[in-house]
């Protein structure tokens, strides 16, 4: 069974919790998806988990992207159709498990000796290894109804003009928005950000631009991302997660 | 057989190690703990080994900080118990060595063809991967007694002051130290770093601090880490490894 | 089957890639080799490839430096002796390819459902995936002979000065030139990048040489590389790639 990892602890820390699951389940098939998610950034994680989820057939996502461990935040299950999420009731896996449909959700009782500062180890790593080998979460945790929610925000179309924001901002600069493909109507556009305005395209890929280009692509997510051929689009709206962002035809 | 990667080499580098290692042994199972340890920082790589030895019930530890390469210094196999680690004798094992118990040490001879620029691939690689296969160390090295020592220094306590240093700093800013949970007396005190003081309190973790406070926790490994609440406490007292701290009540 | 990645698009979007490649088969070891290859620089993901290929016996290689996706480029599988090559025709793969031996190449139909922006999950994974389920190449592809070329180009010798340039910088801030062994006639010698002009010794490995000192060694994967002992050499010379190098003794 593949037991996946989401992160913001870096490398070292979260080797801490691949040894506790191997230890469990020595079968367990180890994904690292990422353990540098910027420090407590709730959305970029749920971002990322969203992202991959579809391309993982039957998989148990681990995420820990939690600046609320050891205070009472629950600890979670969220049981879909081939999957299972475990982590913090921060809404971190909630825009993933909606995808894939939320069948049930458990608290976890946390330990007493859990260390306070690290459930992932302690709480997390243990419960998702005994999900690999076949425990019922049933018998992980009880059955809850209410959860802490998360979504992107839907864009909004008005007299012409999107309106949505920015997600996050990625590696390579490119600014990922909550605008979808559905809400375009035209090829080109002008986009606004703060203070800068700027007449861009938008094209299947990258590669379409000239050098130095802003344009437009839709992501491999589906959503609406901004990029700037060999360069840093973030860098030229200085954009910053949540602005605001319109568009107009 | 699980081997375990500490290196500060890049993964590209690691690469190389983990392309030898299966050619010897493919059910090996690699599992990455970092690649990126501060470049030469052989403290740092000792104390994230200490961290993780104790959630592998069985593995063999490959470590890779390793400034003296291709010099006079040795190549080692410490065996303990349920565990071996193999790289350079530069301290690097020690404190996890000694958590789990050291039984013997293994001088491995370096063959005239390892490339003197990374015995990670050439020298450490190849030898974990036959330990790996059940082959035992006293076939692959010489023992001896001797090794370079190293350790995190005790922090002292003296006249109600407690004395201790500054072991690194994680990549959230967290000035992680050598004080243990044994040395603390109370739940707030005045922390002095440099010309830096500041009155602190000591909570169950990061979460009951309000937001920009700077608090202490006891850390995953157990030792005491000063933090800011979705800050960074390095910055705030300008710490720097090895700076010495003073708390008083 | 070993699959191995090599890719500049960060963690999170490479572990969609791994999520195909597990649907399709579960079987598959993948090992990262890299990530983080600097945005878009072929050239440098074309030297990790080259560097490690020879310590894998056998491996379906893929490789995402790609920053003509969804543009007219070709997808391409490249046959070897053991291993298979499969990512874009933008030279990424040849010199490693060329080390190993080319056989065949073959050139992938691109599904029109496939994100024009990221081919590394929509083709590369699941070609590759198939590849390692057994799948022979030429039914994932056809037969073509052209490709787009690459090398590093070769240092020259000419009245005892060595012309040569920088390959890249790697983390450490080490020079990597290409410059091989057989270009050197003595063990110390003048070294001009720019501006700066250098005596320095060609040691067999970093720690022989000074805290501070600029040296030469001959790096793991056979090139002259020019490193700062606990420090940065690419700084002190204000290096760049392909800045030219000259040396004279």
């Amino acid at each position: 069974m593949i037991i996946t990892l989401t992160t913001d602890i870096g490398w070292e820390y979260a080797a801490e919790m691949k040894g506790k699951i191997l230890s469990i389940n020595p079968n367990a098939k180890i994904v690292d998806i990422t353990h540098e998610i910027m420090p407590q950034n709730i959305r970029q994680g749920a971002f990322v988990l969203y992202s991959i989820v579809p391309y993982f057939k039957k998989a148990i996502h681990i995420g820990v992207v939690d600046p609320g461990v050891g205070t009472e935040r629950k600890a979670i299950i969220i049981e879909c159709r081939n999957a299972y999420f475990v982590g913090p009731d921060n809404g971190l896996f909630i825009p993933a498990a909606k995808k894939l449909g939320i069948k049930k959700i458990y608290e976890i009782k946390v330990s007493r000796k859990a260390s306070p500062v690290f459930h992932g180890r302690d709480v997390f790593a243990p419960v998702a290894a005994k999900l690999s080998t076949g425990i019922k979460a049933k018998e992980l945790g009880k059955e809850i109804k209410k959860y802490v929610e998360l979504d992107f925000g839907k864009a909004t179309v008005e007299k012409g003009r999107i309106k949505g924001k920015v997600l996050f901002i990625d590696r390579f600069g490119n600014i990922i928005t909550n605008i979808t493909k559905e809400n375009l109507e035209a090829k080109e556009f002008h986009v606004k950000m703060g203070v800068v305005e700027k007449k861009i395209k938008l094209y299947p890929s990258y590669g379409y631009a000239k050098k130095g280009e802003i344009l437009a692509v839709i992501g491999s997510s589906g959503f609406l991302e901004i990029a700037r051929r060999e360069g840093n689009a973030a860098k030229y709206f200085d954009a910053k997660e949540d602005m605001k962002i319109e568009m107009f035809f």
